[in-house]
């Protein structure tokens, strides 16, 4: 849900500046990561090696979160948490593009944060760089579908009252987890921070760039498929 | 929920050709089966042998994907994502009937593309038939039972406003999973475009047509019960 | 939600007989417990022993189906689906006394038409009785404390419009199967239907009558604690 | 959601004494602390020693307690089980001062008494301490940053009608569970009941202060981000 449609769908007049919305998009994208990263050590922790169980709690717990976040964030920032959902409501003119440099360092610096705070909360280092291989094209194409497939919910929603959105995202996410092959980052600024974990939800420095250009062709398709007509 | 109805609960007229809401249920029928296949295969090699655990993980997965996609593509060509749901919404007198081999093309090819995409995904063959056997008096009543109720579901859930009976269905179905010796296929679409995959959510080609009839029987029964009076 | 609450509720004025809100009844009650039953036995086979993993499907399956058979059969007979309920109702002026006797009649015939089509779909013997005792102080005051609460947010939940009534019922019940030592069946024909059953739902025909009397006492004080003021 | 707007949203005028919203407050903790502690000891029992499964039965059975028990109570007292939410709607002027004291007491005699009949329940001893250590600087972040979380969420919520609160607390504390290292109890009158009982959910008395100032940070530190502006 774009940051201008949810403005007029809350209650009363907000007229908030750009720095304002980034602080709020600063605190929902460290919670996001502190939720994905995380619920990720403690289901690796618990769940006796069994890896369905973990990816089963990681996934419901990100799920949990987004609709948490989203609901709370939404009307104050829009809650996108994702350069890719912020750059897609800049082109569909849902956002002006002179806030969009606000948006994006909000969002990385939140999630670096987000990953950071986890680690103090377990008590592991908190500089970390993960050691997690996630590359080639079946992992590119994942991303590229898990990418499609959020766009396009996001702006399929946008019939709806504010609110749904927060539903709809998290029941995507939560099931594209298991859906598709790369666990679904689907968002530039997750893939950047998750590198910094090497924990169960991290990724190779080197594989990020892989999966931002994967997750730039998923949502420029689903942009495609999903315009006003 | 039918087209007509969502068409009317969306914001604002919207004309919008059969063909464009065709190339709507091709992209919802192909994440619906990359949601149901992927799923399936991830769930297996995570789960560690264990087939509740692997089942669970594909229901959620599965029911995520539904609320997504009915709330996402609902108000555009009402996701029906089955072909008995756009029969039984012709018969109904909520879509007219000279749109209805476009449903049913658009779904079967969906199903098929969403198979293969999640067969590239993890890296399989594109190409495969399952081995899986599903038929017997057990699994044709089963699907009896889930397409009537998948079927009262919906027809229930039009007294609501649009995005219900996204949560409705995917609430049932993720139930349906477990309750039935079937695990619920409740679509032809789906069933046959299962037999194009040798995994976890596979059914074997020659198994189709009988799932297919209990599906037909179960959706009239449903229709004879939840009629307008 | 009441009966008439929800005529008033759905779209149009709405006429009915006894006789077909008894048939609803029927059809939604039969669901509910091949929702029960069934994901009971699957659960059973398929999670190799594990009591929790196999109780985690059960919850989230009857969940689900609560779901979505509350939302579909609402706004049809009021979905009570619990002779509790339905007396209830009648106390509180809702529903007219003259109608109780087909409601119960109506549930407790569904309730076990719906284990034995579970029996059918599994291949098991149709007829059965349980041997799995529940009896003792801590399952009566379970049983009590799981009415209770099912009748105290079913009473709160009027202040909704609806669909509402339907999320509430179903996370409380998912979240109950694990919170009392009864598993929450907190409700007489569901109780009643359960005795036919030796599998994983079953509770011994001795133990219902028991059962039965502390619904009926944690009933009643969630209506002295909800009562309209 | 606070008690002053609640009363507006719920249909219809309501005067209420502060003495009967203290006992929906009393009710609703005390089924709380039943769903929390209760669901807990039941996953220790059927889990085989997987304390991932555990927690999972234990974070999903309290968020469907949470959606329930604020959708229920919410019109009535508020819903707020937990003193760090009254205190701050007093803060916010959404709550009279001389109420807050009803609130407390209604909150800690609830769950407290909720501990006690999970105990009575499940046959355990009802008078226990628990021996669970649960603390360092690790167990205290964890705790400010989930509830700051939690009453960031809640504050965020305002700008919705009723309910969306009940499903975004719950879908928090239910991957809060998982994402933060205390598995986030975020509420005095949940911590210090916890004290009572030795058993899965339990934490050791003499932890439940250092738990208590990390919430009221976490606390004050939401209220300065999401103050109205």
């Amino acid at each position: 849900m774009t940051a201008e449609l949810l403005d007029k769908a809350a209650a009363g007049p907000i007229d908030r500046s750009a720095a304002l919305r980034a602080v709020d998009e600063f605190a929902a994208t460290a919670m996001l990561l502190i939720a994905v990263v995380g619920s990720g050590i403690m289901a690796e922790r618990l769940s006796g090696g069994n890896a369905g169980l973990a990816l089963l709690a990681n996934a419901l717990a990100t799920g949990g979160a987004l609709i948490a976040l989203i609901l709370a964030f939404g009307p104050r920032s829009g809650a996108h948490m994702n350069p890719v959902v912020t750059v897609c409501a800049a082109f569909r003119g849902d956002l002006a593009w002179n806030r969009v440099p606000y948006y994006l360092v909000a969002q990385v610096a939140g999630a670096i944060a987000g990953v950071w705070l986890a680690h103090l909360m377990f008590e592991l280092p908190v500089l970390q760089f993960s050691q997690h291989a996630r590359t080639g094209p079946g992992q590119w194409l994942a991303e590229a579908v898990a990418t499609f497939g959020l766009l396009a919910v996001i702006l399929g929603c946008q019939a709806y009252r504010d609110g749904t959105t927060a539903y709809a995202v998290a029941a995507y996410i939560t099931g594209a987890y298991w859906f598709t092959v790369s666990t679904s980052f689907a968002n530039p600024a997750v893939t950047l921070a998750r590198s910094f974990s090497d924990t169960f939800a991290g990724i190779r420095p080197a594989d990020v760039a892989g999966f931002v250009v994967a997750q730039a062709i998923g949502a420029a398709l689903a942009m495609a498929l999903m315009r006003r007509r």
